[in-house]
Formats: structure tokens, C-alpha cells, sequence
């Protein structure tokens, strides 16, 4: 039903987006904003059906389903009201200072779109990260055209969504070729797109491998371009000392919460817990691990998602030192090898509702800070409902892992004041590998705002400069241009003396509408 | 005299980085400005020295080398003022809403350093683009420690600037490590600079094949980093119909002295005129002809760079359909079997002076449209006094060699107001090129203020959405942090509700101080 884009159709595709942005990034503010709007009313307009479609093709319940496409609504809306009021634009302005010497010329600064976006639907999201996500809404609002490969397992999702979108396109009168939507099971169509010389970025959610290919071919293309891949992490959640002991089953009963939302299906749940050796950390061991078992095993996004958790898992439960807490490895654990993993009558119980193989078990493990400081294993991603405990024997050794801790979407403290005040090398440690900086909650919920980065230093994401959540992420597709010794009436509207648009500019040196 | 450093001393040097890391960026805005205003009275206090060691490296003559420095000077003053002025911070507020559903945390985002930052010295730079140049004062103004590898062909005033920073950090008491300065005359020292793990960030201004190799260096690692290399461009300047039938003897008088400006050592040296066969354009080349023989031949920055000029030149030269103007193709041109290259008795006094072979002669050369559209070399950047001047056969030609033309850091339309409204697909053309769009002016000569875009696509610099010259370079050297759900007295100094720094900031989304 869904075949792969040919090369001749991705050529089509590509050919019509270049035609397409020439005309597309002429549109005012205002036309683009409108169109985004437009987006969001065929959205809202697909109704009870698009809903159907994507809790069938990936698992998620109605709830979320609703609440996902409600947030990509709010997405689109709240984006296109940042690309009206043009402050992405940077603009900059530097009168002439004739009389200077040499003389100082006239010259006026904004942000230009940089041309055909690819954007890549994301497994996990198939609204706010997909078809018409965050990828899609900032393009758009830069000024450039789209092509997106739909994400193989709700590709039935994304056709109703892609749809939505061309209807949008055709009542707002867009150029032919300002969206398009392709499919690709294989990497084949993903490459040809990445590497077409009229692609000018690409935007991705989703796996290491996957983004890392991606990044790779966009920079071994003969004109690089930037490739904004947000690859998951393992959000670290620090438990310091006075807070632990203050709070270790409250601070456990928030955590079993985010481990298991969404059947762990976000890239910033909490994968990994670090604490020091004593009893508040035990107590908290405790609560989180009778919480987990509480959890009922649900089914993953799609099959491939399953097997890899299963396989991830396992692999992790059965590094030296690592013990298995509140569940089985998975369905294959009883050959594995771990002793640990097959131990406990809660475990068993766990292990039975997995003889369904295709629910995936939420589970805990726990290991000493000195295991997890020797093997990297521990310190990648799997994802999924699951999160390692690390008990360290003190606060050296906490700062230790921190430090070497590889770059992070989220990092966590659970700290009071005194936390903080007593431990700044370890809380500079956390705030340099991480994009967000959360104290006393939990990584899981991205807020839509402004002063949102969802992003980090890689291997979080490509390019730790930029985000994919909130209206600071449309400036990933636009470069400034400066406008040198331009009269008045051939300067666009954004750089006019009288400022038709009333954005804020930079007017030497001081912000002004 | 000037040793490349060994592996371990290179390690050293980024251990010392790294330490100086973590103590510089929490330094305020108001420590790392007096910092950088430090430099700014110590490479004052250079004196003469400074400048007479300067001379003797690059062949630059006293005027050029003391407006340099006081231009290095006001990059290092003018940048500090934006450091402490806090605009780059991107400074965001979103405050809670706790009855939202679900609630909305508060987040407050600002950028912040990046980490220990590599610069390589420019040759033909001595100062604004090398040790104390434009890149380390952005970095420094980003809160990042600075290792420069100073160029091999003014490794002697890279020292006595080292110096002068290493003083200023002295008196500022800065950190060991803050700054450190190595030589390096293979590729190696520079290989092992940018590949260290300490290295976060890598800021090169010279040829296209240095700064792409840096570039995959840093791409290559396993923790990718950005590089910003500016890599040159030919800076097309295209000669519009109305504006070249009145006044071709007035702009072929500007450009023989943005062509031959410094011996043509400007990346934005004009390296390609595009005109419409006829008698403006006749006119317009037989003027530029005769004011670029009128150009002493003078000596270059080092014999690396006069021998690049002079086979560059000749392979350009070489090429069928190009014809030779108003020089000979350099010393070697005798044998390089392109017969025009010795036809005419002006050609030959060139020659004549061309017997002292390190001096180079300033070039004029011609070709068709057609010539130029089918030829890839001709694109090449010819680094020196050199221009082709493309003859097309009409508008849509030109049109043509727009489309064609590869990343530029700037494009010049020498155009009257109904040039432009009568010709949109060739503007949108050059617009969709270039860092900087000039009207009526000449390229040569880049203002250092806020609006100021040096940069553009690849080929021109490697990362189009930042530029080199300007305060808002200091952003190529931080990421964006979201602080979500901190309380008031642990936050930043720039992020508490007091806003006791004063920047300007968006809270709730308005910009607000």
C-alpha cells in the first residue's frame, strides 16, 4: 500500500520544492503565519477519524492521541504567531555614518530562509514530531518548502495529516510544491532526500543510528548542510543527600510515574537514577520498585520497538554487577545467563504476562557507582519503561559519573538549598551536559513555550545551538543576510526605516519598534 | 625558533582549558568584558614593536597595519560592550501557570558557553582575524577559554599578542588556562587541536581546503563539533543594464581599486564581474583596463601565497575562451603555452616587472557567458589582484550564471531602481547566494557592527547562519540551557525575576527589560 518513493518521484518532489521556495520565501509574514493556521484548521477538521488511524497504527490510547494532536494544533498556531511578530528575524540595523572615516555604510541585517526542509516523522510522536510537528511548523514559518518522509509505522497517519496539510496549501493558494510527502521503508528514499542538492536541511526525532546516518550524509554532501537530528538520551535525575532523606517515597512514587509514561516512550524519560549508598536511597529503592510492579505491562509502538527494548534491556541486565529489581529481563531472559533476572516471585510474576510477548515489562535495576563508571554499556539508551539505579558510595563518586556522563536532553536534580550550596562542582557537572535543567521534578512532559529547549549536547542531538520545541527552533532554517547601502523603498518590509511590520529591531545597538 | 608542539604539550593546553572552563564561565558578563577591554590597553601598550614586527612578516605596509590594530582594538571594545549588554543570551521567560492541565512549570532559558574554543590565526590578518582577533573575542565574550594556533607566517606577532593577552589575564586575575598559544607549521598540531576531546567549538578564517579539512575533522569526531571556517569567496558583482550605460567609467574606477586593494588579500576581493555584452560593458572593461595597469605590482603576504596567486592565476588564464586584459599571467606565463597571455604591448611591460618574481602583478582577464557557465574552474576563488569579467549575451544569461553560482559572503549589484523592479528572477538569484547583498558599492572593506553578516553558503563559510564579524559572532560559541522549576535565588543572575543585570529578556513572550 505504501511503496517507496523512486528516485524519479524524489527528483519530482525536489525539483517542484526548489520551484516552489523562489516563489514561497517572497510570502509575507503574514501568508506564512495564515497558512500554519490553516494547517491547524484541516488538523482539527480530520476529526474522530485521524484519532482511529494513529491509536490503530501505534498503540497509544485515545487520550493521549487527542491530547498529542491538540498539542500539535497549539504548535502550529503558537508558531505562526512567533513568525508574525518577527523577532526570530534578528533584525539589525546600523545607520550610515557618512562623515566616518573610511565612511560607515548603511546596513541592515534578518534572517532568510535557507530552502527545501526534509523532515523525518518521529516513531514515537505521530503528530507533534511528524508530518505537521515542530520540524514541519518552524520550516514553514522560516520560509521554506517541506518534504516529509512518513514514519513506516503510521504511514496510514500521515497520509490523513499530509492530505490535511494540502488542503491547507491549496485554500491558502501556495505554490505547487511547498509540501510533499513521500514514503520509504528502507534507508534508499532517507538518503537520496538528505543528499538531493536542493535540500538545504533536514530535521529528525528518533534513534542514534538513525540520526547519526543522517548527519553524517548531510555533511559528506559536496555543499553540507545542517542536519537537526534529537537522538534521545537518558535524562540522569540526581538524588542529593538532605532531599533524599526529606522525601525518598514521594521522590520514588513521582519517578515509578515517569518511568512508565507512555510505556516509556519518550526521550526524556528518566533512564537512569543516581544516588548515594544509605538508607534514604534504600527507602526510595524500595517505593520505586513495589510502584513499578504495579504497572501494567503494555504494548510498544510496533514490533520493532518491542524487540529492541527486549534486546537492550537484556543486554544491560546482563553486564557484570547490574541486578534486576522489580521484573524480567523480557520475554528471552530465561536464557540469558543472568541469574539475577529470573529471581523473586514478583519478578516470576512479571515474567509470566510476559508470555505475551509483545507487552513490554517495566523494569528497574540498580548497580554501584563503580560498575557503572567502568562500562559504557550502562551509560546508553533503552528505551522504553525502563531506568537503572545507581548507588554510589559518596558525593565524589556522584560527581564523578556526572562528569562523565555523555551529553543529555534533560538533567534532573533532586536537591533542596543546601543541596546546591554544598555541591557546586557536581551541580556545574549536570548543568554542562544538559539541554534542560530540571530541579525537584520529573524530565517527561516538554512544555511548548519560548524558553523551552528540547535538545543538547550531543549524542543528545545534532547541534546543541538549536532546539525542536518552541518558536526559537524556526531559526535552524534561516541564515542572516546583510543588506549593504540598500535605499529605502528596495529594503524588504522587515529592514524599512518606518518599520511597516512593528517588529523588534536592533537600531545601533539599541532594540526599538 | 618557532617549535610545533608535541602531542603532550598540546594535552596539557587542553587540560588547562578545561579547568580554566569551569572557573571563566561563571565568571559575569562584567568580568569577561574587563577581560576583554584588558586585551584591547595591553595590545595598545604593544606600541611600534608591534606594528614594525607586523611589517616585516606580512609585507603590509604601517597604515594598513596600525588601522588593523585599532580596528582589533574596537572589536575587543565593542564586543565587550555587547558581552555585558546581554542581548546574545537570548534571555526567556515563561512563568507557571499551576492550574493549566497539566501545569505549566516555570522555564527560563539563556545561552551559555560552549567550552574550550580553538582559533587559527589568519595570514592575511595579522590582527583582526588571528590571536586577538574577532573569534577569540567572541569566545572569550561567550564565557570560553581560547587556545589559538598562530598562523607560521606571522608566528612572531602572534607572540607578542599571546603576550599581551596572557598580561591582560594576569592583571584580571584570570584563571590558568583561560588562554594559551601554540605554533604549528604542518597539519598535525591543528589536527590535534580540533579532535581533543576538550575542544567544543573551532573558529578558522583562510583557504577553502584548510577550513573543509577542519571541518570534517570536527564532523568526524566522535562527539561532533562545529566549526566555523570562512573560507573566501570570488564575490560576484553584477553590472546591470541602466546603471552600466551611465556610469561604466565611474564603476570601473571603483573597482580597479577594490580589485587590487591590499594586493587583492580580502576574502571579499572582487573576483568576478558580470556584465551584458555591448558598449557599456566595452567601455566599462577598457576603463578598468587602464586603471589596473596603472597598479604597481607589490609584494604579497608570504611566497606560499604570491606562488598560489601566480599557478591560480595561470590555470584561470589557461582556460579556453579566456582572454588575458590587461596583464600577463605571472613569471611562469613564458611557458604556459596561452598565447593571448603575451600578446600586447602592455602585457609585456607587465611581464617585465613580473622578472622580480615575488611581486604580483595585478590581473584582468575576460570571458562569455557561455565560457563561464561551462567551466567549473572559472568559479574558483584566484586569491590576489585578480578579476574575470564574464561578457553575457543578454539578461537571462546572467540570470543563468546567478543561478549557477556557488555559497558567496558577498554579491554586489551595481544596478539603477529599475534595474532591480525589472529584473526579480536575477535578484532573488544573487540574494539566495550570499552573506551580504550590495548596492551600488564595492565589497572590499567589512564595518564591524551589529548588522555586519560575514558568512554565507558553502562554499563562502562552512556554517551560512553565523557569521565572524559583528557581536552576534559571540553566539557561535554557546548552546541554549532551560532552567525548568528553579526557584528565584538559585537562578542565574541573568534569568531571576529582579532582573538585577538589566538585559533585555522575553517574558511571557514580550520583550521586556
Amino acid at each position: 500500500m505504501f511503496r517507496d518513493a523512486t528516485p524519479q518521484e524524489i527528483e519530482n518532489v525536489m525539483q517542484d520544492a526548489w520551484k516552489a521556495f523562489h516563489v514561497y520565501r517572497k510570502f509575507s509574514l503574514k501568508q506564512r503565519a495564515d497558512f500554519m493556521r490553516a494547517i491547524a484548521i484541516e488538523m482539527e477538521n480530520c476529526g474522530d477519524a485521524l484519532i482511529q488511524t494513529a491509536m490503530h497504527e501505534t498503540n497509544l490510547p485515545e487520550a493521549r492521541m487527542r491530547g498529542e494532536r491538540a498539542r500539535t494544533i497549539f504548535q502550529l498556531n503558537s508558531y505562526a504567531a512567533a513568525c508574525e511578530k518577527g523577532e526570530w528575524l534578528e533584525a539589525r540595523i546600523d545607520t550610515a555614518i557618512p562623515n566616518k572615516v573610511p565612511p560607515k555604510p548603511d546596513i541592515r541585517k534578518m534572517l532568510i530562509p535557507l530552502g527545501p526542509v526534509v523532515v523525518f516523522g518521529a516513531s514515537n510522536f505521530p503528530f507533534a514530531y511528524s508530518t505537521a510537528g515542530g520540524d514541519t511548523a518552524c520550516a514553514l514559518a522560516a520560509g521554506c518548502p517541506v518534504i516529509v518522509k512518513a514514519h513506516p509505522a503510521h504511514a496510514e497517519t500521515s497520509t490523513i495529516v499530509a492530505n490535511a496539510i494540502l488542503a491547507a496549501a491549496d485554500k491558502c493558494t501556495m505554490p505547487k510544491g511547498i509540501f510533499a510527502h513521500v514514503y520509504g521503508a528502507g534507508f534508499e528514499v532517507g538518503k537520496r532526500l538528505v543528499t538531493h542538492p536542493h535540500t538545504k536541511a533536514v530535521g529528525f526525532t528518533g534513534s542514534y543510528t538513525g540520526g547519526k546516518q543522517l548527519f553524517d550524509w548531510g555533511n559528506q554532501r559536496k555543499e553540507p548542510i545542517p542536519v537537526f537530528a534529537e537522538m534521545g538520551s537518558i535524562n540522569p535525575v540526581f538524588l542529593m543527600p538532605e532531599k533524599l532523606n526529606n522525601s525518598a517515597a514521594d521522590i520514588a512514587k513521582m519517578y515509578a510515574g515517569s518511568i512508565t509514561l507512555g510505556v516509556g516512550q519518550f526521550c526524556t524519560n528518566p533512564g537512569l537514577i543516581i544516588g548515594v549508598e544509605g538508607e534514604g536511597l534504600d527507602k526510595f529503592i524500595a517505593v520505586l520498585e513495589d510502584e513499578i510492579k504495579n504497572i501494567v505491562p503494555a504494548k510498544m509502538l510496533h514490533e520493532g520497538i518491542i524487540k529492541a527494548y527486549n534486546e537492550k534491556k537484556k543486554t544491560a541486565l546482563e553486564q557484570q554487577g547490574v541486578q534486576t529489581l522489580s521484573a524480567v529481563a523480557g520475554p528471552n531472559s530465561g536464557s540469558s545467563g543472568n541469574s539475577q533476572a529470573a529471581v523473586g516471585a514478583d519478578s516470576r510474576r512479571q515474567g509470566l504476562t510476559n508470555s505475551n510477548s509483545d507487552l513490554a515489562t517495566p523494569t528497574l535495576a540498580t548497580a554501584t557507582g563503580k560498575t557503572f563508571l567502568n562500562n559504557p554499556v550502562l551509560h546508553q539508551e533503552v528505551f522504553g519503561p525502563y531506568s537503572i539505579v545507581i548507588r554510589c558510595a559518596d558525593m565524589n563518586e556522584m560527581t564523578e559519573v556526572a562528569k562523565q556522563l555523555e551529553g543529555q536532553l534533560t538533567s534532573t536534580l533532586m536537591a533542596t538549598e543546601n543541596d546546591i550550596k554544598a555541591n557546586d562542582e557536581l551541580v556545574e557537572a549536570v548543568r554542562n551536559i544538559c539541554g534542560r535543567f530540571i530541579l525537584n521534578s520529573v524530565p517527561t512532559g516538554v512544555e511548548v513555550c519560548l524558553s523551552m529547549q528540547h535538545g543538547g549536547p550531543f549524542p543528545a542531538s545534532t547541534d546543541a545551538r538549536f532546539g525542536s520545541v518552541g518558536a526559537d527552533g524556526i531559526k535552524r532554517f534561516a541564515r542572516p543576510i546583510a543588506f549593504q547601502n540598500w535605499s529605502n523603498q528596495l529594503l524588504p518590509e522587515e529592514l524599512k526605516n518606518e518599520n511597516p511590520l512593528g517588529i523588534w529591531r536592533t537600531v545601533d545597538n539599541e532594540l526599538t519598534k
